[in-house]
């Protein structure tokens, strides 16, 4: 590996202007400490993992996501990692980036200049620029919901989908029901892929046909409701699996103008277990996802990573949550 | 869940009966023992397993598993298991568990009265009767190589199969490689299954034919080097992915006997990188899995399940080793 030396002689700079493009200097110019990262990180540059004297940084990398309303998606998975790094004497960090800066900055040399050993990635979809970086990244990178192939410096953690709606559809499947639909979205990301397949695995499993006439995909839950959902219920579907409880709930709201009964007509179930979903009416049955132990296990990942353990995946256990938008099927069907 | 009173009023015997019983004292008959063991277990009794005074003691569970010769398979899993658990505190104890005990006692019976909190699970096959306790057990166990759906007290750790060969197959097609067979067992066993599925799996990720005519398998390796390795040989085959190194080995000694040249005239790949792997003749290329790291990983999901952090499997890279049983296609096939 080259040290700041050699970078330094690459570029015809003193060792210090290197070491102050690495700190995050205000005296070195924007493009000099920009030029100064690329290149360590071309010559492949690694901050020692293990050096006793490196800050204890790590941070958490947001895209879009609403971390901060304790009702939204990310809050506890955010707590349950700081919460436990903080007891190791690690200073947390959360960074909302951009397109726009994943563009014009590589992950490395994003790292390398705040001085983070190791960041938990919340909320990437497949379209976000760093998501071709993590495949050849060396500074460790613990990502929520989305697996990178192959890069021991990378690792996933998430809740076991394929378990999930297996759980789901063995529930409805104990009521009575048969033609068991699915509604979620058609985005450029790994969950919503794999939550599709897990539905489709899940339906084989238990001996019932999955084709499209059950399935209904769309970006935008308006769509799911007003266009796919009533397609569904035409060709005979009594309950509906839901990608994530947001678009469950959209479901219920529809079906009560519509004047659709649940659970007496119509099942429905999310996934995710949202602060929300308990205020639902009717309260929602989903699959829930235990947000603060996977804050925790990505802190526990990342710790593996940065000692040379290279964790591929750890997924946690799903729980169904059985509330009162499930019940038997409609008599009519039986 | 019933205290120990209940268990007591239950068979009309004495609270410290109970305890005694619980506790594995040698005042009381094996047949009250044991009696009074099952009783706690099918009325749903559990330890407390955050109760403070309760004894600190984990158990390594293997059945034929050589774990005592530093070369052996089992050897560096239980090392790293004991290393970690030491540091907090824990007595680890290995356990060698007949057919016949598992028969006699069920599994939660026997961590009750050891006063066991959790298990480490190593080389436990599918018919192994405890299997199947493993899928309702109340004390946490986790699993080395092997699965079990939904509940929430076992999980699972072991290496990414589907990983390794990937990365096989990808080396061996960059070597010129298309006609890649398969060696492996036939046994009642989860990683065995894996392993050729996850064959399968690669192959058709990389656009290659696996059918029958490129697969052998059976328990006995003489079958694999003497039956299988010369169909597959007629059938074309370049190179053999084996399931393990010891049978990788096997096939060494066979194309060596038959005067067949490793790798000028077919390569060989293992599983496992067990220690004799750089020993053979050539050195055997192989997909390594850190057996000490699977040991940490494995305590640490012990512990997760103590704390009620339902981990459902925790996998980690395979890396090739790359050394000299694999080389370029022969010419004649180009």
């Amino acid at each position: 590996m080259p040290t700041i030396n050699d970078i330094a002689r690459q570029l015809g700079v003193s060792k210090s202007t290197v070491s102050k493009a690495f700190n995050d200097a205000d005296d070195i110019s924007e493009t000099l400490r920009k030029k100064i990262l690329e290149t360590a990180v071309a010559m492949g540059y690694k901050r020692n993992r293990i050096r006793k004297d490196a800050p204890k940084k790590l941070c958490i990398l947001v895209t879009t996501m609403d971390y901060k309303n304790p009702a939204g998606f990310g809050h506890d998975l955010v707590t349950g990692f700081q919460q436990t790094a903080v007891l190791d004497g690690w200073d947390v960090e959360i960074c909302r980036i951009s397109d726009k800066e994943q563009t014009e900055t590589s992950y490395d040399a994003f790292m390398l200049s705040h001085s983070y050993q190791g960041a938990f990635v919340l909320g990437f979809s497949l379209s976000d620029p760093w998501m071709e970086d993590f495949k050849t990244a060396g500074t460790p990178a613990v990502l929520h919901d989305n697996y990178i192939p192959n890069n021991p410096s990378a690792a996933y953690v998430g809740v076991n989908s394929e378990e999930g709606f297996d759980l789901a559809v063995s529930h409805l499947k104990q009521l009575g029901h048969t033609r068991i639909g699915y509604l979620g979205g058609d985005a450029n990301s790994f969950i919503v892929r794999a939550r599709c397949q897990a539905y489709l695995h899940a339906m084989e499993r238990h001996g019932l046909t999955a084709d499209q006439s059950l399935i209904g995909r769309s970006c935008f839950s308006f769509e799911c409701t007003g266009m796919h959902l009533p397609r569904l219920l035409k060709n005979g579907v009594t309950a509906v699996l839901c990608e994530h409880d947001q678009l469950a709930s959209a479901v219920l709201v529809h079906c009560m103008e519509a004047g659709i009964r649940v659970p007496e007509e119509v099942s429905v179930i999310g996934f995710d277990d949202t602060a929300f979903a308990s205020c639902t009416i009717p309260p929602l049955t989903t699959i829930r996802q235990d947000q603060n132990a996977l804050g925790r296990c990505g802190y526990y990942a990342l710790t593996s990573l940065l000692n040379h353990t290279c964790i591929s995946s750890l997924l946690l256990r799903a729980q169904l949550i059985k509330r009162h938008s499930t019940g038997p099927v409609p008599k009519a069907e039986l």
